[in-house]
């Protein structure tokens, strides 16, 4: 077998598969590989007419296909899967030689691994990968960690293969070494969840309180969808919101269960945040909510609680009260978003990753399922300030949030009033008025730790740390 | 030197020499022992009166001095001192033995080295214990995990050592079989930051909101304290509050710098609640206060950002708030331990436990932090029903929030209103909402994930897992 092909594939399920046949469709000479050989030729079959693939049987075969120095693509299950795929092949490797791990790791694990394997001359390149299966197939948003001498043999053929933005910007960079591809495709889909939870909300708000059927939601999503909310999460909710349920003529959101199901990428967006110190409460809101709603016994053993039922709104009330349901929607995202990137500037610094945050908003802009006009403002952001502390201190952010809180505020205080779950509406408000707050009741916090477990404070205004003798008489002393 | 000493302590820096006094005290004889003698001898001089204690220099004097089967209590910091500590200690004991680790441990690092040990026919016994200095001194809630039989052996002293209920009851139980103690103390601390956190916001609304100044609202909470939520935090907080700085002669909460610490256990609390699908919203709003608070470079750039500024209210509308305010501290509290038991249950159930969780409450009526009246109120719900779905399913908590939950609404709605920043009075409202709500949107949620990652879905009342065809006709499949 001659070594001809410029990159291997070696997991076929559905992403696998689309990955491989993208690289195809692109010029690329493909070696495919699956522990189960069916996969390998029902692909050939079926799409062999692509482009260039070589078939192979076995590891050995499969290695001895690639073009050196060699670009193989593992796409099985994150976890011990890929231990297992890592062990198999790397022995058959030669120094230079890259693995690209196109699954949804967990990136402590991908820093383990990166390790190990350079420390045999072995590139392991965590790639988050994004846009499911027809990102897969057409172009998804590509986040690569991993060596910068990787990137140099791999970034054009995945610039080649990435979705590209309206400005034909490639959705793909070198986001930075060893984890931080895995971290950062981490944080995406918590803001993801995020995203999705605050759209929820406004649906909810409006079925609930504007009194709106789900087709008339579906054509405000629509309008929604021309301004400054436009995203593919905004197009598609109108899409399922104006489907309607083949079997019983009924709106399909009302057909399907109301239990929300969730993979791990949202937790441990917010395991790692709380780690590195960081709050989202916004993206941390909607994991949980995902969760309430699956505990059905739960749920069931509480829907007898008092509250209040929402009273539906007069046509006219109801159309502004929409209005103010975007202006919340827009603020609730921007803070959602700020939280997101203030953890991927947390996870830059801790692991000296050095992430152009600007540059990780532009290769969102296409492929992704937060793919959204939104992120060019972003990228704008940290482009005049490379150093800004949060987006939240962009002018720009600033201003329109400054024009959209008294809405914001106004359909949070209607849902609590009214008896709607807002969780994720209400958290991202909390944290903007903490941080904008003259002070905290963490004083208040800081006294407690002091007088029950002598853990000290520091004075405002003063070095140092102090106690005060709170069982004595009070004296303060440096401590 | 004779095998005598009751019971062993190792590491004797505050919390390991109150206890080995407490022991002492109780008539226990008491072997001591430091990685350093100065502290040994420190304890003998100081309290050497206050009973029996047997000074030891090494690790072989110590095991020596211990009765058998030995009982060594480890109070050493978390993390790898304790292993090390294991490691010195575990050869020279002999099976039966006892090391009961009192540290905040996490719980899967007390599983690990119960699992190890049990292999030697060693007892590893990780044991939660509360109450700070203070309570390591006069009584702690004590949280023991490990076997029966080494509960049978410790139960008795533990027992005698602890705190005690106003009805005499010791503050300690057999929580469970290996982390079982350590996973109860880290809720624990947990609901601790909740609660903490729910009486800062209560004190920023009566502040910001009805204008009063610390002193007056020191007084009110020392009124609250008369009532049902009675506990030792609320009384704290009201000595804090009307504290006056010697200083500058302002109140001592003005002069605390508002950035809030803290050490693992809430942090853990919140990321082992994602790990088992159990939403502490309350919780997690808690630990990212503390987190916001601290980033004082993030809220010295966010400080011009636009909002109200909360207006003062009269003499009359205050006293009222402030009725109002206590609604929603109750309400709010109630849902943040209906939270923690939900952990508390996952737990148990994850790990084949068998925790009682009214027994839980029991002994937090003593000697910790979180002491309260409240507690008893949980104890006979489980009791009425050890099988609650959660606290809310409790009739009496669920009429007394019935009786709250205008005012904790108008509470949060005047809070979001005004710039008020409450993030777990809202946080646990909208759990609240959210658990008594028909329907979520979550099936928007499943919608969503069907069409762009073909996650399929569940039909409401029809088994199954169904997808549609949204990139064609759109009609359904089973998945």
């Amino acid at each position: 077998m001659s070594s001809t092909a410029h990159i291997g594939v070696t997991g076929l399920a559905v992403m696998g598969r689309n990955l491989a046949r993208n690289f195809a469709r692109n010029g690329y000479t493909v070696a495919l590989h699956n522990r189960t050989t069916a996969k390998t030729r029902a692909l050939l079959e079926e799409f062999g007419d692509e482009g260039d693939f070589v078939a192979t049987e076995s590891a050995e075969d499969f290695v001895a296909a690639l073009e050196r120095p060699r670009r193989l693509v593992v796409m099985v299950k994150a976890g011990d899967p890929t231990d297992a795929v890592i062990a198999e092949f790397a022995p058959l490797l030669e120094s230079g030689d890259m693995i690209i791990d196109g699954g949804n790791a967990h990136f402590a694990d991908t820093r383990r691994r990166e390790k190990e394997l350079r420390e045999h001359g072995i590139h392991f390149v965590g790639t988050g990968v994004s846009g499911g299966e027809e990102g897969a197939l057409n172009g998804p948003s590509i986040m690569p960690g991993g060596s910068e001498e990787s990137y140099a043999s791999l970034g054009p053929m995945l610039e080649k293969i990435s979705a590209k933005a309206k400005d034909g910007g490639p959705c793909v960079t070198h986001i930075g070494p060893d984890g931080a591809g895995h971290f950062v495709k981490m944080v995406h889909n918590g803001i993801e969840y995020a995203d999705m939870q605050l759209i929820g909300e406004a649906y909810q708000l409006l079925r609930e309180v504007a009194g709106y059927t789900p087709a008339q939601i579906a054509d405000i999503f629509r309008t929604w969808n021309t301004g400054r909310l436009d995203s593919y999460l905004i197009e598609i909710t109108a899409e399922v919101l104006s489907h309607v349920d083949a079997a019983t003529g009924k709106p399909f959101v009302d057909v399907v269960l109301d239990q929300a199901e969730q993979k791990g990428t949202g937790r441990w967006t917010v395991q790692i945040a709380l780690d590195l110190g960081v709050p989202v409460s916004g993206i941390a809101e909607a994991v949980f909510a995902r969760s309430v709603s699956g505990h059905a016994a739960l749920r069931d053993a509480s829907r007898h609680l008092a509250g209040p039922t929402a009273h539906k709104l007069g046509k006219d009330e109801a159309a502004a009260f929409a209005d103010q349901v975007e202006q919340a929607l827009y603020a609730s995202k921007i803070v959602a978003y700020t939280q997101g990137f203030h953890e991927i500037a947390a996870g830059s610094e801790e692991y000296d990753w050095n992430i152009d945050l600007g540059k990780v908003a532009s290769i969102w802009r296409g492929g992704c399922i937060i793919r959204a006009a939104f992120l060019d403002r972003i990228t704008s952001a940290y482009e005049a300030q490379p150093q800004l502390a949060s987006l939240l201190s962009d002018k720009s952010f600033a201003d329109e949030i400054a024009a959209a809180q008294d809405d914001w505020r106004a359909v949070i205080a209607t849902a609590v009033t009214q008896g709607v779950p807002t969780p994720a509406f209400a958290a991202t408000l909390a944290y903007y008025d903490s941080l904008r707050a003259e002070r905290l009741p963490a004083a208040l916090t800081q006294g407690q730790r002091d007088y029950f477990g002598a853990h000290t404070y520091h004075r405002v205004g003063r070095d140092g740390t102090f106690h005060t003798l709170w069982g004595g008489d009070k004296t303060e002393v440096e401590g």
